[in-house]
């Protein structure tokens, strides 16, 4: 597959640090972003910008914040000519923690909401594109809302002049029919916007999603190194790699960067193929649940999570 | 996904025993033959039957061989609905090794055979179908064919009786369009009869794969337990079950199979996510050549390995 327009986000340091409060050493980041950037991303999202009064810098590392001076320094001196991007989180960063885009490293800063909170995404994504940054809206665990809230939330950004809005399956728990559904539905109400979709990997459907999504129209996939991320994580971007046939793609350092870094890293903090995330996306529930029982020493008791998860008490019956 | 038509066949212990030459202990099996058949599973297949001059059973396990009174053993006193199922290869297996079918435990047999082979796999069908069992033809690597040699081997089988077709993904190439193509192509051919469709998961594709051929009207699939199987392995049956909405299916038992059965197993032989077996899918290649780099000092030097495949040497341009 071969379309121009497409682009391709490696979110692995911002995904991948969910695991682990953003623990990462400078070292492994700058390894992350030379090499993502021979492989030829478009864009690497290297963390959230969060304000240090909602975080605790003692407990969570440099790529929570994304302190653009932190990030001047570690990219200086490798050359690139991929885009940097940051999440932020609805009530989670203030507006001064956001420069003007000229004092920046960053180009593309994304804002992720849930379908309630569009009109505070809308605020803060005016206030973004204001500062002179690319901007993308990312509507999460939406395989949650009903089919009138999803569409409230569109109505009100297809009156905006925001130019990127994700289909995102939090959850895990979308087929490749709920993703064509859902980027035909946000192309139909998001005239002249460019579409996006980022996936989880729960049930192992995360790449095939990310191709259906592109089948479909969504010209920004999201992927990430050896699929790192929160519980399964997303879809892997050496598979994404494999599938785009632009010229400018180049499977061959993220190689490299599995093998040096991401196979050490695996070692210690784990995701991936894991049957509580199977579970959680099956049943369409948020990944803590697993997160939570996988610390426990029944940790790999899937049957005991499996009646935790669907037997209700009798006295829960609604 | 609910069609009373589709059929589910768990392949575990014969895609499975590919890894370890089919050194699975009769309690293993048994607890696997127990548990799929508590999971509501069509068919469960337990090996190949092959002949003791082909192979030495002093190396493979008797599950390589499935003579007929080692599996009477096996499912002795096990309350099961489920059918069994075995395979054979072209050539490596001898008509006497075929009873008839009221003096043998197996309802199932699936010939193994690549397009080239067509031939002999309808003269052994025929032979297994006149012994009374039900019959499938699984038309491996056809991901390597021309359209030609596929629309001759179909044509073949057309002219025949029997009553089902697998259209086989053997090196995890395809893409949902392919199977789609196939699918397609393979129920145009051959009218009245039933296609099945059996994945591999080089690029986390097969269960993805897997629900696109049942969209596109195929009823028989694969899956195997935790996804084990050569290499990458296969459509993970915990997945496809998730999937299918026919009541009789039940996950929970394969809950209790991985994690009694299969945790331990996969400390001692390895299969699923590995980059090597990503490589040889992308490039359309057995898993042979990663299976045999899996197994040198440098089995983790991806880039090294993704060399030996891509880079000719000069004087092999031709």
């Amino acid at each position: 597959m071969y379309r121009p327009e497409i682009k391709m986000l490696d979110c692995s340091i911002r995904d991948g640090g969910l695991i682990n409060k953003w623990q990462f050493s400078d070292e492994f980041v700058k390894t992350n972003y030379k090499l993502l950037s021979e492989a030829g991303c478009d864009y690497i999202e290297l963390g959230y910008k969060a304000s240090i009064d909602k975080f605790d810098p003692k407990e969570y590392g440099k790529w929570r914040f994304c302190f653009d001076d932190d990030i001047f320094r570690i990219i200086e001196g490798i050359e690139s000519e991929s885009k940097l991007s940051v999440m932020v989180d609805i009530g989670r960063v203030n507006d001064e923690d956001i420069r003007q885009k000229e004092d920046s490293p960053f180009h593309l800063i994304r804002v992720a909401c849930y379908a309630h909170q569009i009109i505070k995404a809308i605020e803060l994504g005016k206030l973004i594109q204001d500062r002179g940054y690319e901007l993308s809206i990312n509507i999460m665990a939406v395989s949650t809302n009903s089919e009138r809230e999803i569409d409230e939330a569109l109505n009100d950004l297809s009156k905006t002049d925001f130019p990127l809005v994700y289909v995102v399956d939090s959850f895990g728990n979308m087929y490749s029919e709920d993703i064509t559904a859902l980027v035909k539905k946000y192309t139909a109400a998001l005239p002249g916007k460019t579409i996006g979709v980022h996936t989880h990997n729960n049930r192992q459907l995360a790449f095939a999603n990310t191709i259906q999504g592109i089948i479909d129209g969504a010209n920004y996939v999201d992927a990430s190194v050896f699929g790192i991320g929160r519980g399964p994580g997303n879809c892997c971007t050496e598979l994404l790699l494999s599938f785009l046939q632009n010229p400018r793609y180049d499977i061959r350092p993220v190689l490299q960067l599995i093998q040096d870094e991401y196979l050490p890293l695996r070692q210690r903090i784990e995701w991936g193929y894991i049957i509580p995330y199977v579970i959680t996306g099956v049943l369409n529930e948020h990944p803590r649940a697993g997160i939570a029982f996988r610390g426990t020493e029944d940790r790999d008791d899937y049957v005991k999570f499996w009646d935790m998860l669907t037997t209700a008490e009798p006295d829960t019956q609604i």
